[in-house]
């Protein structure tokens, strides 16, 4: 195997909205925002920060205006949302987001379940968002999920995510994240997925713009590995949230979000760029952990945090000796 | 890139040995061998038993001798045990072991901390095991550890892995398990570690027995990536223990080995045949974590467990309604 890598690889941090909305312990708005500023000071240039939804629905994030009027926009820096319909994108335009995201299944089931509509009247229903945001000059970031398997339907085709990805370009969307929503991708599947994508949609555009991204899930400990291999792909956006923060679909402990940490810590280990500063991303996931009151599951951290725990002991004994 | 993936692979399982040697708590002996035993029914076909070291050492493994005499052994199973010098040969042939292992370090401070003697000397000393147990007719197998990553050194020249690896070939071990004992290593570093010591020993000999393992920690979570470069040059025997048992090098909740449940189930998924009953072979994990006291760091046995439990509730639900 040729380990093809890229350079530099752009980091989609999610932490602070898909980790955060899973969350059963409310965090205020102001930590919200000092947890995104330090996600910012710790080099990351992209990050969702909340979600334009119902609070009813979700009342983790019923402060998203006042989270996105409060955090500082440094220059390079793209702040995005989640929107689900027309209602949100105007809440986000008004709250001056730089960029929006939408989202559906590549199967059925689990799309009706989760947006109570079918594949066909969700595309529709983006046609209320995508052109409006694009005239507004904001673009717009689509999430397929469920494209490694779905719960209820299990295998997903490909050839299926290959016309949503080609729908969601034509209607504009900038860039669309492959999600496997339950963790269940397997390197040599990742492979035989993205391949069937990328005949038809190029990793980038001609601007340079990244047109695809994955997003996995650590259920099963292979997120890292499905990386690589995307990686070798060609690929060079990847989701991922911060100490693994959030999405937890299976039993407490478990894992679901990818963690930012253990994947800027493997690519740094092998000479791949993020501009991120890995110490003080732990600070961040420090930070995030202390909001949420648990553990979080990346490995990254809880190595990191040891080898700080025995240096500091080793530091001590020096002096007392 | 290609995935070129053995249809294949050897787990030699290290839990009852590697394991359980860093666990607190004291497990009888019928324990451990219920445990063996348990692995046996999951299929596992090689597993490293336990260690005859001082008791002083490892208080642990102390009742080497018990254990080794109590496991039932049917055919195909091949048990094997650490030995440290020519007294614990003595006492595994004794026992009637059918396969023993030597290890050492890939650096020298680690190797002086470790066992108190320089490469050379400990090559030497070698001499006094590997020989006579080969003329026994019991197989040696070698450990060579920091091969990645020295705590005190840093980086370990490929090179000198490589030298190693022949100097134990020529000495008359079988099967060398290059480890990364303290769970740096990172898939293009394991892919050039790799190539320099398959340029100068294959991966398999011509009797078909392999010559080379892998024995990553997740301690970052990049073992499974790790794994997936090493099955894609050639490698088709990897070390693992159940439920991640063991090897805790840095805080509380940080994985040290592999656990064997999650490789099991990634090279599965991925159609890569192992003989292992995946179900199983979490029963044998669930049972260690009764044994040692707390819960084990295997991802797939989280995910897995969790989803019995929603299945379990759904199930009374529907009996309920």
């Amino acid at each position: 195997m040729k380990l093809d890598l890229p350079e530099r690889v752009t980091v989609y941090e999610v932490g602070p909205r898909d980790g955060l909305q899973n969350e059963a312990r409310q965090v205020p708005t102001a930590d919200k925002v000092r947890f995104i500023n330090a996600l910012v000071g710790a080099g990351v240039r992209n990050i969702e920060i909340t979600s334009f939804v119902s609070p009813k629905w979700i009342p983790q994030l019923a402060d998203a205006a006042d989270v996105a009027r409060s955090v500082a926009r440094p220059d390079g820096v793209r702040f995005s949302a989640l929107v689900p319909n027309r209602r949100g994108l105007d809440a986000a335009l008004a709250a001056g987001m730089p960029e929006i995201a939408v989202f559906l299944s590549a199967s059925e089931t689990h799309n009706k379940k989760n947006v109570n509509k079918t594949i066909e009247e969700t595309l529709r229903a983006f046609e209320e968002v995508v052109p409006p945001a694009r005239a507004a000059g904001v673009p717009v970031r689509a999430y397929v999920s469920t494209v490694f398997g779905c719960p209820y339907e299990g295998d997903v085709d490909p050839a299926r995510v290959t016309w949503l990805t080609r729908e969601l370009r034509a209607m504009g969307v900038y860039q669309v994240s492959l999600g496997d929503t339950i963790g269940v991708a397997n390197p040599r599947q990742v492979q035989q997925v993205l391949e069937r994508v990328l005949a038809d949609v190029p990793a980038r555009g001609d601007d340079g713009v990244d047109l695809l991204a994955v997003h996995f899930h650590d259920t099963q400990g292979t997120a890292l590995a499905n990386c690589l291999v995307s990686l070798t792909l060609g690929i060079t956006t990847i989701d991922s949230s911060v100490g693994g923060l959030g999405g937890c679909p299976y039993a407490p402990g478990a894992s679901g979000n990818l963690a930012t940490d253990d994947l800027v810590a493997m690519l740094h280990a092998m000479g791949v760029q993020t501009g991120i500063d890995l110490d003080k991303l732990i600070d961040c996931a420090r930070l995030a952990a202390t909001f949420v009151g648990h553990e979080l599951p990346s490995k990254y951290m809880k190595a990191h945090i040891g080898k700080q725990a025995r240096a500091r002991r080793r530091a001590e004994r020096e002096t007392m000796g």
